[in-house]
């Protein structure tokens, strides 16, 4: 699925007020006087799976209309060291003021589909998703995890407005796990699965029973993890969570449970190293200027 | 330097509309009906250096006027794993609903001054200061700068506003580094320094005679970054900067160079493990209502 | 659930802007010169059930902190012609500003709650959920929704974020149930249900084998209602939805559905008639002026 | 009037933000990979009055920029069931993520209108104007008095700030009718009449001699209205409220007011059954892509 | 009537946003560590008419709910060079960094006010009111207009939506005056009047004819306003526009006529000369620190 | 550097929304029925130099994207009375409803741009730059600095964020000038000057010693100012401000300060006199229809 285009218009456009301010100084300084034509080219320099283009774009189209965006490399696509990812045709100002906003959205949403794709690659052929948690950087959830996607990963939930999921400090508060989950399937809107973390394998029957449609298995060792996927027989998708690493994601995906979810994903992710270049382009000069607008 | 209340304020707003969304279904229904006191308590799972703490107050403190927290550990302070850093004395619903933007910002803030307090600790007694980049997570540069501080850190521009950085792309266009700084010092507010970014020893004179305050050196060498030390003689403001890694800034500091600056430190800062216990709390009955208050 | 207080405060003040524009101009200048205080009440003239109480105080608590307002019916109280539902002390100004705004948001939420009591009791014992549709106020979902809860249903999903509901219209242009379902069901967000509409028995069997969670039987008539039940054999959540009003829930409810939607709740409510008295309010000279606070 | 575009801009995104939220999850799954181009048409299941054409429209062209709508009714057209009022062409996403909403706006102001409409014909040839009221729906003041202009009724003020209407509790806390009309006359804007509320014929000569320009006989019956005509004699506006529905309108038109306000126009109008058919449409292959814009 | 408290958080918060940006950083690095408590006090240097006393107040209070505000002058007063205006007790870097913008709207509402005392002295006596026009400074129209009632004259509609004001350009277009104020009367909302700008005698009784209910003579010289008093004979609102000025308004006012209007007065405006002076303030140590609270 | 386009739009979209409110009912209603085009010039009635013919333009085109405008005078132009500025072909409407708000935007920057060039010409030759301060009108900080720069001044920091000035009130509580000083070089972000003000010339030295890069002399007759130069030697920016007038500015300018800073450019601007005049338009018939696009 696409970025809703409305948010991210919104993101971008307030991304680029914080980078510019009252106006970039240094290019509104340094170029000469008549309007420059210029193209920019953003390549990697490090071999990534790309995410972020259409974040990009939209950020030079913000800041000139007149802009032209062409992608030589689409959401999810592998690229090596050295591949462009993105060219833009716009006047010089344009480039240079939305240059390091598009490359830090660029960085870092490439960082998380090439973290993503390397554990997606790790667990393939057993059938397990790798999903994605809620520990994202304030203001970025919408892109953090549209950047798991393009990486091959699924989505957990997106706030706490759009999945019920029964932590232990919920639990504790409740009273328990039975009296939690009863309470949440009466008020949940139908369209939303009740899930419930446990920790313990003793927990697993009540959950169940109790209603629950998930139960989320925090921290549990593989051998565990099996346990509950027989308990369980089928009758509730079953999430593994809690310092599951590249090392040990394998195993973990070998248990048969359905979903692993990896916070690191997207609270720690590696920006990937990129750059732009830019040079003055020749522009034919029109026959008659009747109508460029606004 | 505080974080500004008004920005503090507007960004924990909109972190929290980000991840409540039309409110939360969990703590929403899982709770007993009367609303219910209880104190959570943030702590760290790792060595670090805590930052955020006025954030995860504010947190709080927006979801409810009457919640009261305490902080056990400020910014800057190094704190052991297991380590209280903060405790929160508010109805069940508020500590809920906050736990997770506030450990998010938490946890990356700390991230970021926890790498920033390692490289500081690295070139003690050399008197460079390292510094940060634009570099950071769209949204939050506010908070990536003031964690550097925290760190002990210091601060470059913060946006294309507040200071003129003349880089590569700007040289090209402008034909040549002259033409950029002559036009950047013209038009520049005067509070401000002009600084140029040059990949070669050749250009620095030119930078200098031009009329240049501060000299970026990209991606130099150790002993490149001597001799413009030796060139400059004090007539700029040197920073080294690019590639710069925990292993070779020992080595760039004794160079002699005025500043560090280290895009890592925000663009891929490692999250520090930091988790919310929570209980309930037994709550004096008041003799009378007299003060519900808003 | 409450209504989440972030999205209340901005809604109503929001709301308090539309109406109060550059300021009250009656209010402003037909009261005596020192500020004076007040209290007025708010009745309905209509038995009804109450919803929107926290909302009517909020407005008066937005619009001046010193306010104090006191519930004498909670959300989803059945209440008689003439009965109070509300006291605001405060000053004058303040009850007379915020008056209009306040009794439009209860007169319409309360009409929501009165009409989906009625359905509510006219299902009562057959265990199935009245809920409602997004055919709901622009700008008002959230209130709409809270509504109805407050009249005893349930709630559908909020948008078109939170709940996968395939209709016609996806149908025809994915190319067919099945295809919409499992591309679908590959898509979402793990804690969502995939439901599909379908107008047609026919359609029952392979929406479920699709892998739906559940079914929307779209302006069905009791008789097939029925069927649909029989061929689900639980497999699946079964919602009947379209052209069912207060004449007919009973017949449908009895046909073993699990869910009845009912646009009318939230598209066509009709206002109950509410009113404001007020009266000037004897107020303590206080000894001293030690805290007139902000 | 035409809708003012900027406001009109405003309500539709924050429609649309509400409805959309982070995206349309059935509708970014289900369609087959390449965008699809797609013909919506809205129609409607009763006669009635259209209005909301121009809202409908701007939704879609906030979604796509290139999305193009036909209207085949205008607002305040009577339209019989069945009838087409609005075509979209545009790529199918776009149509299925908006047609909730354009349908939600236009079923509401057309419920408006139509109602209107009704009393506009009952008193036609009275010279009466049927006015509205600030009974609207909070957030959709703007859109609500359009749809009663669409139906042929006139306006009354907007808010607080373009208009003085000093009622009841006015006159209470200010201490009488002409202290408040005085008051009222001094300090007002203007180009702003005065107008009172009166609920007695006694009231009616202290009103106008008091200064007012309008008054408001609250809940009086045709006999009093008839003489609160002679008594003002053409000195001021007269405006009937309170009450009043389709049985009894046509008789308070004969008594010689000149307004006829009615909340019910607003606070609770019967929306519209209207509906949208979509269809894949067939799209020429372009030449050469050298203008797809932006 | 007092500013709207609603539109002055607003104005005032997002004046703090504009002067402040990032943060303070003078104030932000210069004081000595632990929050210092102060006093300042803001005083004239010239003699003046005050306004903007609760705007500034507004502004130590959103930097700081702590802050304590003492007015010594209100909205009206006249004072003296040397006099103090307000006092804030507060923490120093409150005082310090809402110095400024307190000053920049005080400086300019004072000078508002100022001006118009002047014009009002003048035509003392006579009847008529001095009002303001829309030639304001973008954004500020609230305080602008405000300060013109507290230097004791009138408003004239505060935009386009609060009054009909036909002018020269709408004439030209509309084809005439007859057509312009005849469509104007059907289109408005009843509680406006409608005022039509004439250049000529001639125009005058068709004008009033046609149904205006007020008439702006423009730039005309006191022979023929006082012929245009005559002519009215007290049927319509009479205001004289245009190159009116200290000299020429008394003797506009014994023309007759009802209202005055100067642009000059908010488009022009001198600002008053103001200060602040801050001293450091001893606080007693309160025994117990149980709530400083937020 | 041209005004942000970003900044500008939206500093252009809240002025047309304080000035339209619901609308323009005006010219919503006067107007005959078919759309008309129109064309408006604005004119000078004063010698001025111009500021804000983008400001101007942006106005048109954000009420209608079809507006076309063409400039006749540029930014920083000399233009003399009656000289036309800028010329708009657009629907009558747009016109209209964009004339008030336009003006009161060039009138204010032609005011500020015509100022500043009066103060540079007399300081011509003197190597001295004219500055302007933070008096600015609250919200409108960046097109009053703008309009400086239109008249050929320059800029001191736009606020409080991007410059450093330690002023008296900051000496005071800080402890002193040298305590002052030195902690904000500690803090100060790299690209930032240190600039401190001084009363008395016995401070200078204290101050340059202390490592101030720029010191304000404030209100020192020219004898000292002339002493501060031979004192500085060169070692600091100087910049005379208090009470400098176009009769003293030449000879301030003439004892060798780098800065003169001119408080009453932008606190007190004389509004420049401006006019539109607007006639239909004839449009020729297009053939076909194809494009009326969005």
């Amino acid at each position: 699925m696409r970025i809703d285009p409305l948010h991210l218009r919104e993101i971008v456009r307030s991304a680029l007020r914080e980078d510019i301010g009252w106006g970039d100084r240094t290019t509104g300084s340094v170029l000469p006087a008549p309007p420059m034509e210029a193209t920019g080219w953003i390549s990697t320099r490090e071999d990534c799976v790309v995410a972020g283009v259409d974040v990009a774009m939209a950020i030079f189209s913000i800041l000139s209309p007149q802009a032209r965006c062409t992608a030589t490399a689409a959401d999810g696509d592998a690229v090596k060291a050295g591949d462009r990812i993105l060219s833009i045709d716009a006047d010089a100002a344009t480039i240079l003021s939305g240059e390091r906003t598009a490359l830090n959205f660029l960085m870092r949403m490439s960082g998380i589909a090439t973290a993503t794709r390397t554990y997606v690659r790790l667990v393939e052929g057993s059938g397990v998703k790798i999903v994605d948690t809620r520990k994202t950087a304030p203001g970025l959830r919408l892109l953090d995890k549209f950047a798991v996607r393009a990486g091959g990963g699924s989505n957990h939930r997106f706030g706490l407005d759009d999945g019920i999921l029964i932590k232990d400090n919920h639990i504790t508060l409740a009273g328990g796990i039975r009296a939690a989950v009863v309470r949440a399937r009466a008020a949940a809107p139908h369209p939303m699965r009740v899930q419930v973390e446990i920790h313990d394998l003793d927990q697993l029957e009540v959950a169940i029973e109790s209603g629950a449609d998930a139960v989320l298995l925090d921290n549990m060792p593989p051998k565990d993890l099996r346990k509950a996927v027989k308990i369980a027989g089928g009758r509730v998708i079953l999430e593994a969570s809690g310092g599951i690493s590249e090392k040990t994601v394998k195993q973990v995906a070998e248990t048969g449970v359905n979903l692993i979810s990896i916070g690191a994903l997207t609270h720690s992710p590696k920006a990937i190293d990129m750059t732009m270049d830019v040079a003055a382009r020749e522009v034919a000069q029109p026959d008659e200027n009747d109508e460029e607008g606004d």
